[in-house]
């Protein structure tokens, strides 16, 4: 499967593209690792000759008092799953559940569908409407008891589109009557200005069908360290979760990260400012330049560009590597992803893409 | 289930553990992890905001050449697949293969049968002989054409024996013949002075029908950035492995950690030297005490204390974390294991185990 943000394989053809070379590819936060994330990794070497705590027990509890001064929610460790990245979390989920058949949105994040395929799971299609590319409201005819376990990404990947909160709000109703297990994928809800209006994660007492993931990945800037997480309050699936895999998922350098990280207060208003300044900016100059792009509400933009058909050649040969999407159902080949990055590099990335529009048009 | 190394559950019971507990109960290298190795980790972190490479391109080439010059064995990328830990590394092996039917020895290690048990395979077991708890001769008889995959750990744990040369190769031949996948778990083969004369890794060539398993968890000090990998030349089966769990299972951390490891050319040495020493000194000092235990040739050691019942919390109240071994097949109660660990900290075990040895008789 393609990913973005694969800059190895772009590396070993040219080598010395590892100076020249912007990912625009993976949606890791523009403002990099935090300084006291990279301090406790460095610090927390000294106990790194141990095995990590197989049950994450020190960073559940950090996770838990996150979400109370947040959220004002009240979590415990029997609702947390860590792993090695959300991706780990999402394999062990569905070899928990072995879900028979599942609904997907077309787009959305492919890993769910590598995950579910290993399970041997038939898989629903949801097409988003070509128009819009949003989950529109006849999903939920989609939503019978004949599927097991269904995915929203909210927002979702590769669109940075949120799903109407009413329609999240059906979509819950629908599959708890339904008797369908829901995974609510909010990894890149931390980079949304309404982020609390938009999480279920308060909703999750009542509703004991909901799995949410998380991911420390991209807002801490820590994509190489790998940690993820996910919610759930049915404490007997979390506990077969734990078992459907290897039992020391998380590293000693992913706990201290993501400890250190959870104390941070500022950060994540911070990232998210800047991110929508940025945002702003690049949506005004891709307007400018009559690029058809989706109004993302996080940290990455989808667009189209009909041509010329080696623009991702181009992109790569003026320092600027962007994400393909013609293997997400529902794209083709004229969908492009960019990541919202810093504003030098942004600058850069739209002055490269208008270097070649105008070469196109001469 | 319950793992060696486990010090988090000790620490949660007790937080002033933490100054005053040696770990014996995980078997970790007593040199610890090589500054190199840290220094690595530490220099990395300036791009781990990055995704890892999903294929560990730069770590499987410094594999290949570490094979070239220590065992001059010629591998490929095909042939290698890592993992977050060898555990990983497991769990996607018998998700790959899905065995029908596996052959385990008993005692060994734990985690065979937890992935194993996750694809409903059914379990044989060839029990060692009480006496020696050896891998002998009589186990090619349970090497037959109903069984689709199975377990050698050699050096085995938690007995830190070696299976006789001759008879490994015997089982590679029934293997072959009967059409049984062989795993050979050379986890902690590099703590044996023999190391070369033991390892299949030079008949992988032309067998393949043998995935090997390595980890740089023990040897190098670094169990909590979780790195290892597997060796096989069937390279249809190493694709599939990779796509048997999520795509990112190596950290950034844990490839630049690895890469450094394997550039050290005299660490593996020195770990050896120190071991053996160590463990002639906790020989001498357990037949002394007329503790039985087994003739280990790695870093750990398989005793019995038959009484005091309470000698694992006896040993923790002074300072030292045994690991119970009476969940292993084939094991009781009176059965610990002990790492060779600093030369200090094994004096210390040793004057613990005679102080309560001593208030036994009284």
């Amino acid at each position: 499967m393609l990913h973005g943000g694969d800059i190895y394989s772009v590396f070993e053809k040219d080598p010395g593209a590892r100076e020249n070379l912007v990912d625009f590819s993976a949606n890791i936060s523009p403002l990099g690792m935090p300084e006291p994330v990279r301090r406790a990794v460095i610090d927390g070497l000294d106990h790194a000759l141990h095995y990590p705590d197989p049950q994450s027990r020190a960073l559940k509890d950090g996770i838990c008092r996150f979400f109370e001064e947040t959220y004002g929610v009240t979590l415990s460790r029997g609702m947390i799953v860590c792993g090695n990245g959300a991706a780990d979390v999402i394999y062990r989920l569905v070899l928990a559940k072995r879900p028979r058949r599942a609904l997907l949105c077309a787009p959305t994040f492919a890993e769910y569908e590598e995950a579910l395929k290993l399970s041997g799971t038939c898989l629903d299609f949801y097409r988003c409407p070509k128009a819009s590319l949003e989950v529109e409201g006849d999903i939920l005819d989609q939503i019978v008891s004949d599927i097991d376990m269904m995915f929203l990404c909210n927002p979702n990947n590769p669109t940075g589109l949120l799903t109407d909160p009413d329609l999240v709000g059906r979509i819950i109703e629908k599959t708890r009557t339904e008797g369908v297990f829901l995974v609510v994928d909010e990894c890149f809800l931390d980079f949304c200005k309404a982020e609390q209006t938009h999480s279920v994660i308060p909703l999750l007492s009542q509703n004991k069908h909901i799995l949410v993931l998380k991911s420390f990945t991209k807002m801490y800037g820590m994509a190489g360290i790998r940690l993820g997480y996910g919610l759930c309050r049915d404490d007997e699936l979390i506990c077969r979760m734990h078992q459907c895999g290897q039992a020391w998922p998380v590293s000693t350098a992913a706990t201290d990260a993501g400890m250190a990280a959870l104390k941070l207060t500022e950060h994540t208003g911070q990232v998210k400012d800047y991110v929508a300044n940025e945002r702003e900016y690049l949506f005004e100059a891709l307007s400018r330049l009559n690029i058809h792009f989706l109004k993302s509400q996080v940290n990455y933009i989808l667009f189209r560009m009909p041509g010329p058909a080696d623009f991702y050649d181009q992109m790569a040969k003026r320092g600027f590597l962007v994400r393909r999407c013609a293997n997400y159902h529902g794209l083709d080949e004229t969908y492009y992803r960019m990541a919202v990055n810093k504003h030098k590099d942004n600058t850069g990335f739209i002055n490269a893409l208008q270097d070649i529009i105008r070469e196109v048009s001469v």
